[in-house]
């Protein structure tokens, strides 16, 4: 069991107040939608195996709405965030889904408590 | 790193197909914030300590609107998810946050990848 703020130290031993966690929102274009997914898969893979500091990237769809996903994203600190975003598998994926995504909305969050097996 | 759906089988040893995403937004009255939030942190705390088919209970506000909270769900199917809502636990929650939640909308998803270290 791992209750992120129920301990002092993250599993990556970061102090767990400087843990980032957002929440994205997307819209994809319904004619590009499994070439968005194929990118969306092969850059939580790669973010999640070569980056010590992404810790989750739980990519999902809304249940009968196939198009509208929802990315919960959870970094080590904004230090690890930033790093993200200058990697080349992020900045691939950010120019071949470019124009697949109608709308992003990017909803920044003060964890609560991360309750995680 | 699990790559839950990299693997046939998951944490539980459940087939991943089977998993159960729900994202949970709620409003809170702003009055009963705190009384609110200890009652989550326990519902959390219990729920991933005693119930085997609970993998994830991620509590975020959203920043700057402390009164609105997302929940990221993750279990390990749906039984496991029907046991949870009768569990002591989450039915005390339920009683005691009853009238401080002013609004609760629960989407269900279609896991696309879930990538956790």
């Amino acid at each position: 069991m791992t209750m992120i703020f129920g301990t002092k130290e993250s599993v990556t031993g970061k102090p767990t107040e400087q843990r980032l966690v957002r929440i994205a929102e997307l819209e994809i274009d319904a004619d590009q939608l499994s070439a968005y997914t194929a990118a969306l898969k092969e850059e939580i893979s790669t973010s999640i195996r070569v980056e010590p500091g992404v810790l989750t990237l739980c990519a999902v769809a809304v249940k009968d709405h196939p198009t509208q996903i929802r990315i919960f994203e959870t970094y080590a600190d904004r230090a690890a965030y930033e790093s993200h975003l200058q990697t080349p598998h992020f900045k691939k994926y950010k120019t071949e889904t470019a124009n697949m995504v109608k709308s992003l909305e990017l909803l920044e969050t003060d964890p609560i408590l991360l309750g995680t097996k």
